[in-house]
């Protein structure tokens, strides 16, 4: 267990450092800067090396959503959901303090949002809660999905994990203006210690509605594709 | 035959979701937007993983004109079209009405499009029916023919998912100015319902020329390479 | 033969049909336009489906220098080549006339360039001569050398597909200010024709310079990696 | 030891010519340049295809970071370190000075720092010594975690070199505004010797940083991965 903690640990420090350090650091770059497609990118390909990298070890959730989907769908024990989410949480947090360190080395640095994520005022393009909650329920819901989907057959198991991380790259090009993009409640806790604003009296929205998305994709995938 | 339109109808909601929804939400966000690169990459890579997720279900067409074209080449049941084209349309139109209320969320949204496809007056650049029907023909003939190709050998079924969904990537990257990029009849139908404009006037063009492209695609496909 | 010429007419067809119809159409969008990067893209990914799709029937050359490079390498029959080249600069030409014909859709349309190849006063960003030849002759040997490579050995066959359309993407994200980045002799041919420029006074270079890169890839592949 | 060594330095020169390349050539060309996601791209993507054709012979360094790490975890014998690293730089600097000699093809071109790394005052963002150094080391520390992860499991292995690859591009994605992104002693030294600017005084931390992040990188997979 403790090798599948610190892998859950190490895998989302990555998840997070990554994918929100190439907003905070890289993405407004004056003329060159990679943008939100840039963005997208950087947290899917990190998400899809990390399972590859550690999947062996503790199956490569990096994401208590996932744990639970995962658990409900019948393919973890839900034993050991909650020191995986601790691990994440942990992981999470201890790579926005170091990103946090790191971004403070430009003397003009603010942390604002700090890549954290909102709705209504908080939400980038001012998008509602109503909004925000629909978009993370049904995209987490189709992601738990797909996930099931592309580990369920043998033959395409090897390849789940590009699906996997290019599915986040896919969901964040959709949703990063209504909330930033969170599907992850490890990723939005971890950064919203650190932000300027009032990310964290949002907080229980992005673990509330990708959960619920998750049980959802699960259910969704035990009546459609599990004999498939 | 539940699980498999039950299949057809939730990839071909991810499929118009994630591709329009990243076109009507996130392309032209001011500094930072996605851009026509982060849409034909969003549709692309979304299209690639639902083929992994519901491809030992359905086989994961997603598309009308993919359905005809892969009964024309004797790799699908012809009795099995119709239904099938009731659940993709069907999950488009459902995609639609998601997205729709998504970007509603938003106090200044203004539907306009909402990413409908069109020609002379409704294409995004201006190009002119003829311009249109050729593109629409001719790249969905090749789409159809890279299908068949790499679905063919055994060798290279695994990755035929992948090959699939970036040649639509491709086809994107070529074809979003002419016509905002069909190929996909249920796409078009989707959308349209709840564009501001004519879109519906247009509809017709985007049943007739991916279908008739379908149609060549397969047959060239059976004339150069079916025993290579 | 037949099917031979015909996939090669075909995917030839397809890579200069989306890798210059991505740029001539599509780059330079305001504001959301695929830039360089897009079209860098399109012609790689291009490149890739094609190499699966039609791989089974002709080897997916679709490139005079490769069919040159693979019988210096001893892997292709060099009575083959003067009608693989044939075929292949038929399809780039025919792309390039069907390309033209959508493009003129659009009220507005110059040909100009049209995406063909050219150094001094027709290189993109004004390179010289010189540089343009070493840039094609370094790039081309290299390619092939990757070509050569991966698909040496029996585990890495049937992903080298990725990796040599990939290559290409590469080779266009560093050379297209340069040449317009041809290492085809195929392409700059076909879009030639329909230049407003002086492009075809230039073309010898284009099928010099990968003709020479491509025997010094092959060369250096015999050299180093061939036993590896 | 000579096929071994000529693949190194055939394997770097690729790397740097197309990841240093595309920064110096394509970045920031007006309108339609690649940007930083471009530079990212061509890097990880140069990368990715080198371990594919010259993995089989000699195993794809191309980093003496990268050299030094597997030696540490016991995949690399610790006497071909330093003869791996000479051919490194070599092929570095010889791929350096191509791409000047390419680069001043364009009348107007100046070097200026001309790709190399560096931090304060060299630093593309004017991010401080610290925030360099601890980017590298903890990104490096990472990048063989991966690396480790990926090659370790038989049925992962062929894919391993797409998540390497992939794995650059998130690293450039996040750090290039910190330090240019060296990560690879090799890269930073043979760009260095063109700078204009002061970058050679600050090499010894491209040394320091990725080697120490490497065998960091090494002991904690050691640790948390091997048995897994």
């Amino acid at each position: 267990m403790f090798k599948k903690l610190s892998a859950e640990f190490i895998g989302t420090f990555w998840l997070i450092f990554c994918g929100c350090g190439s907003g905070v650091l890289a993405a407004a770059v004056p003329e060159v800067g990679i943008g939100l497609l840039g963005v997208s990118l950087s947290a899917g390909l990190a998400l899809m090396a990390m399972i590859y990298a550690i999947g062996g070890v503790s199956g490569g959730h990096m994401n208590p959503a996932v744990s639970v989907g995962l658990a409900v769908a019948g393919k973890f024990p839900a034993r050991h959901i909650l020191p995986y989410i601790l691990a994440q949480v942990a992981g999470a947090t201890a790579a926005a303090a170091v990103l946090f360190l790191v971004a403070s080395g430009k003397a003009s640095f603010q942390p604002g949002g700090f890549a954290s994520n909102g709705y209504g005022d908080l939400s980038p393009g001012g998008y509602s809660l109503a909004a925000g909650f629909v978009a993370e329920v049904v995209l987490m819901a189709l992601f738990l999905f797909i996930i099931l989907g592309s580990t369920h057959r043998r033959a395409t198991k090897d390849i789940a994990p590009v699906v996997i991380g290019l599915s986040l790259t896919v969901i964040i090009l959709v949703s990063i203006p209504i909330t930033n993009t969170s599907l992850n409640p490890a990723r939005s806790t971890g950064v919203a210690f650190f932000a300027e604003t009032a990310a964290l009296s949002q907080l229980w929205l992005f673990w509330l509605a990708p959960m619920l998305g998750a049980v959802i994709g699960a259910v969704v995938w035990k009546v459609v594709g599990e004999d498939g």
